[in-house]
């Protein structure tokens, strides 16, 4: 059973929280958070502490803090030698201090702490700086995961931003959707099945092949009356762009 | 049973010819297209036309073309005071030739030939000049779907363009982060569960509610890390009006 402990209470950690309680091969030994009376509903209170002074040494340390947070949390550490990972897409494994062995423990995934996460699907992008640390950090990826992969830091931050545009970039792109319905008193509702379906096509079809719409058809006069009718700047500005990055993309072979 | 014929041969067309075949309460009397031969594998070729002459008057004609030749279609229909319906997500209703009653039949989702859907699931956005035409295309639709609902011309405009936001632009942002993927020597695959989580959470939370990522939280020098990550200015400028976007959202009530 590998011992773990987590640094943290947002929302990437409370989910690893509830995770790693339901599995077997991992003892959840300490969690670290400021206030530990905010996740007294996912772990007993003697297991939380708030004093970096008794953090023990165990196999794992998992840091799940904000970015700007991680170097930090990582300084403030007691012991040494032991493996300590962080959960950030975008920063280097060289954000962690060198006194522990360094590691990456990242979960692909848009997290919400009201919305409950199936974590067998959750893609795990480890990195570790050998082969030994490499294969505890697989063995609690596949604790919680069927879909773990070894991925650099480099690699890491390429599919950071890509998950900027796939999921932050489209959530905005419901919200301007809900805009446009509220504004013109439509219920919401009567897209969301669009947008489950817009989801669905990319298991089976290639995005290329997906794209539909009036860019795709260079259709200019649909382009135009769309352009007219909106009267947010925003939006406009916002409909221009994506349709021209549309059809350009379309030029290409 | 209502007697149907269907004009056109696109996407949106075999879709509906597709629904339509497998109800009892519609009899599909003829299909017109330029090159029956397209449809032989949906459409019994002896109920397929090529000749507007040939067309026969029938409960409710529903012309699924482009846009564009929507108007002209409807002159060439032979026939006079039937009811004459166009697909068409922003053209009005009066695109079509006064000589039969007008109607529209939208039916609010992305097709694409190759992949069949549930057209239960789909909402068809109604319109007609009178409740008798209103009821003849509720019957119709309610035979193919669960969700029916009669929305104005203008109020079906400003659907269709909050349906190219939700849709069109989104699945060009899975676009987007296909190519970096690419670029970066990663699956596209390891993106897939962020994506249908990203859609499944509109289900249960407002896309205000739902909304992560760096911009969310203002969180500067993530932001500033992705700009400087790109290399193509077309993926930084939509990053820049996105994040800039979410950033002005977040400060509105």
């Amino acid at each position: 059973m590998i011992k773990l402990s987590i640094i943290g209470s947002g929302n990437v950690a409370q989910h690893l929280i509830q995770a790693f309680s339901k599995t077997a091969e991992v003892e959840l030994v300490q969690v670290f958070c400021r206030r530990p009376e905010s996740i007294a509903h996912l772990v007993a209170i003697d297991k939380t502490t708030s004093d970096y002074g008794k953090l023990q040494p165990v196999a794992v340390t998992i840091i799940s803090v904000t970015d700007g947070a991680i170097s930090e949390v990582s300084n403030n550490i007691p012991f040494k030698n032991q493996l300590v990972v962080h959960t950030s897409g975008s920063l280097s494994i060289d954000a962690l201090n060198a006194k522990n062995r360094k590691g990456v423990f990242y979960p692909l995934q848009t997290f919400t702490k009201s919305k409950e996460v199936d974590f067998k699907e959750i893609p795990i992008c480890l990195e570790a700086k050998n082969d030994e640390d490499a294969q505890t950090l697989a063995i609690l990826a596949n604790a919680i995961s069927n879909s773990v992969a070894i991925i650099s830091s480099e690699q890491r931050k390429a599919l950071h931003v890509a998950a900027v545009f796939v999921s932050n970039f489209t959530n905005h792109l419901y919200q301007l959707g809900h805009d446009i319905c509220v504004e013109n008193k439509i219920a919401f509702d009567i897209l969301k099945p669009l947008i489950q379906e817009t989801a669905a096509k990319i298991l089976t079809l290639s995005p290329r092949d997906a794209q539909t719409g009036p860019a795709k058809r260079n259709d200019t006069q649909t382009i135009n009356t769309h352009l007219n009718f909106l009267s947010d700047d925003n939006q406009k500005e916002i409909y221009k762009i994506l349709t021209k990055s549309i059809i350009d993309n379309g030029k290409k072979l």
